[in-house]
């Protein structure tokens, strides 16, 4: 059987398939955060349902080229991040789901590890979040921002399913921090992922 | 804001959330399957492109009843899958990605990394092969079993993209062995994650 083999050479052929069947124009910075998410997931829908507030991407490679904290709810997100790309342009990427203090938290408080995470991370200090699954998480980031016990600069937000997920990113549309997000059920740790690598690619090649 | 903040709670609502939106019948053992799909992308489509070859699920439940070995090609799919269960229930799952000798094989053959992983995984016996991202990955599996080098119970392939993946899948399709696997360019590691984890909770709670 005959197929190409060379990793980079996958990508690169894939966004010039994806490109030509986009519906839309988007912006010059957020044109690589759309395609890399339909990358991920094999579905062009992402082009119509990605929202991005308050210059976002920009927000995002600012904040990545002068070395920030980020953090991410799943196991799974924080597998898929290219965290030698992250280190070389020295940030640093956390997920204390299965820290200790988190199942204590969880446990005491009757909230979900999610949930005990961002508390954690909220007393840490976080630059950018990086939310695939729990809406639960994202619920809390926002309680936390009205709180006034967190400022992050950017919040990516892409919980997925049926219970919460398309009202917490709702609700993260309606307060005033730049965020990355989509509407309605779909979303996910692979996607979440997918955002923060554009953006990375983007803080590695792009002067700003 | 009030929303449910249990994880078990979550997920039982989800289900029934997305039940009489179905628009088909499902098998009982395909339809958890089908739904943990759904659920784990927020996406109704994989009800239509889901397929199961050769009793897919009854054999990955028997060969997870008996113990058996599982190779995935990711880091984020291995993520994704519950271990804690898997374990209970003496199966073990490897992913080689990160192996020294899978770095030195890819590089000596010219070959990716998740190719020279499925080698290595051939030479150590693999019941149930988890393929959520390489097209290469299972375009190779499907050439060891073409070889007689290789002789798993079930394929669960569901590589994304739009290079390869949807004819890795067409491949898969056409050899006489149990998969499940997507139509087109949808799938990824979650997708994976959740097929197995959809079979290994029916292995615990069913008698077969």
């Amino acid at each position: 059987m005959m197929y190409i083999k060379n990793p980079n050479e996958i990508e690169k052929r894939s966004f010039e398939i994806i490109m030509p069947n986009l519906k839309f124009t988007h912006g010059e910075l957020e044109l690589p955060v759309v395609l890399r998410a339909i990358h991920t997931t094999g579905d062009y829908e992402y082009e119509n349902i990605l929202r991005f507030k308050k210059d976002a991407v920009e927000v995002g490679i600012k904040a990545l080229k002068e070395g920030c904290k980020i953090f991410t709810d799943t196991r799974m997100a924080y597998s898929g991040i290219n965290k030698r790309t992250l280190e070389s342009i020295n940030c640093s990427i956390d997920c204390f789901v299965d820290n200790p203090l988190v199942f204590q938290r969880s446990k005491e408080e009757g909230i979900t590890r999610s949930m005990a995470a961002v508390d954690i991370a909220a007393q840490n200090g976080v630059d950018i979040f990086v939310i695939g699954n729990a809406p639960t998480a994202l619920f809390r980031i926002i309680e936390h921002i009205k709180n006034g016990t967190l400022n992050p600069k950017l919040i990516i937000g892409v919980p997925v399913g049926f219970v919460g997920a398309a009202e917490s990113k709702e609700e993260l549309r309606k307060i005033d921090v730049p965020s990355i997000s989509t509407v309605g059920t779909k979303g996910g740790s692979n996607v979440a992922a997918a955002i923060l690598n554009a953006i990375q690619y983007l803080a590695v090649e792009r002067c700003l």
